[in-house]
């Protein structure tokens, strides 16, 4: 820092790599409400969500670059800006990524203006992709995802919207909210190991971390894959605040919940993948079968009822 | 493209090479307004800010982000962003910089939203610095500003600044102009050629682009290198349309004028530095001195007469 640009030794001494870039706006009143969340829960968002793409692709956080611009009137309380870096770096902490650098301003309105951009590395050719597809590196050719793969998720789901409706119904009750991993909404938890796991051990045919919601990132992975799937609904993990949600909101909770941040992965039927992973547990929900037309890309299996999924939303089937 | 993360390789065959990355907001009502620049200019504009620090530390860009937030008002005219897209890919085609990624949201309030992010490449331990020093790699023990060392800038001066103020007096005169390299303002024009030749011959002892302004890029550039300097106001090279300025505003446009994104930079007595480089033209316009207590880091000669130059003004020195 200091220069005009932040100066990356890229680690050698492992091969050859690739860098995986990804920016994630993060802006007041479209992503976090000032008197909703507090100051560390928007700069621990703030991170995370860079930090579950590199997790979503299997890589290593090599540096996170921050541009922010605060309006007069959280310029003016020097606690906001500290409560932020304090709950930012506390996870780049967590995870030994530097905050190398960025770009500050006064924002030309009243709400907070953030863009996160993190650099991780990858073993060239083998970062985990939505396709499954290597981008054409000859020495990862059978990687595909292909009917009869198996669909996985990490952790729990439906836990962020819960939280969520819960912090809407009482901003304030939350104030206090702690990372210590019981805050789905207020301090999701990347699962930066759980990729590394997968791509090391070869593990996984693709991966998406669910940012928008199980049906949102699910339709990603099948669009970008050619590959329909089925998922069965009393497989998938309720997180424990969702329980308390009456059935129509625990379903919804569960398939179009957004900001859980869990990774939705495919394997081989032919690999054994651990009912854990770095200590996160890992759940079948459902399977991936052949694209056909006039057939859904999504489908959703209650007992004998099959539904047809589509993002944000489900009807039945004839 | 497509995934959580674009996929960089990074070019091999050409020895260590370290990344450097710069990020840069292009908020309107702060760096740009609609009503004065057209949407080429402030795409153009955009980019050019981020390739600009990429020629002041001599590197080659490797791959652009765009983070973009459009307001429902600029959303509801695709030419808006469509004359964004050209500006900004004109540029970044001249410069062989694919655009990699981003993200994309509404804005949460009536202004444009822009982040860009630049990353590039330089040879490891190479990179120009405002310092000079090379970040304690061993290979380049000898480059460091001296005393001595000469004051160099790239182009000319005033001309973004009598540009903007031109623009001020009459808004919808330049709506029409085009990125023809006759407007500093609106078409800036990074120096990434001049960058790469100073480190590749290495020419330079350090650098920094004309963002801010000479009299405060040169104090970042003094600071960081621990030298102070003396500047030929006579020598300063005033950019043809700075010359309408009367006496005062022209000296105000040379000195302090920002956004020029012209190169300064210093070289040792010992190297002859073409008057011209790729094509720009280079002129000598000072030089670096000792740092003394209780004497200016920057000091105007003009005829017999100094003054201290001080970022954004100056005074007559008794």
């Amino acid at each position: 820092m200091g220069d005009d640009c932040a100066i990356l030794r890229t680690p050698s001494g492992q091969g050859a790599q690739e860098l995986l870039v990804t920016t994630d706006f993060c802006l007041e009143g479209r992503h976090f409400r000032r008197d909703w969340h507090s100051a560390a829960s928007v700069g621990h968002r703030t991170l995370a969500r860079g930090l579950s793409d590199l997790a979503a692709m299997g890589a290593k956080p090599l540096a996170a670059f921050l541009s922010l611009a605060l309006p007069h009137s959280a310029a003016r309380d020097p606690r906001w800006l500290d409560g932020f870096l304090d709950g930012l770096l506390a996870l780049a902490g967590r995870f030994q990524v530097p905050l190398a650098g960025g770009d500050t301003s006064e924002s030309p309105c009243d709400q907070i203006l953030a863009d996160i951009i993190l650099i991780g590395t990858a073993p060239a050719g083998r970062a985990l992709r939505r396709s499954g597809a290597s981008g054409g590196v000859p020495s990862r050719p059978g990687v595909q995802v292909q009917p009869g793969d198996r669909l996985y998720c990490t952790g729990a789901l439906g836990g962020a919207a819960a939280e969520l409706a819960a912090l809407e119904a009482a901003p304030t009750r939350f104030r206090r909210a702690q990372p210590d991993g019981s805050h789905p909404h207020l301090f999701p938890e990347p699962r930066l190991a759980v990729g590394q796991a997968l791509l090391r051990r070869g593990l996984a045919t693709a991966c998406i971390d669910m940012s928008d919601g199980l049906s949102t990132d699910l339709a990603h992975l099948c669009t970008a894959s050619g590959v329909a799937a089925e998922v069965d609904l009393d497989q998938l993990p309720l997180h424990p605040l969702a329980a308390a949600l009456d059935q129509r909101a625990q379903i919804q909770a569960l398939l179009h919940g957004g900001e859980d941040y869990e990774l939705l992965f495919t394997a081989a039927p032919s690999i054994k993948v651990p009912r854990s992973i770095a200590g996160v547990p890992v759940h079948r929900i459902g399977r991936m079968v052949p694209a056909r037309k006039n057939r859904p890309q999504m489908t959703l299996c209650m007992g004998e009822d099959r539904f047809e999924l589509q993002p944000h939303g489900w009807e039945h089937l004839r």
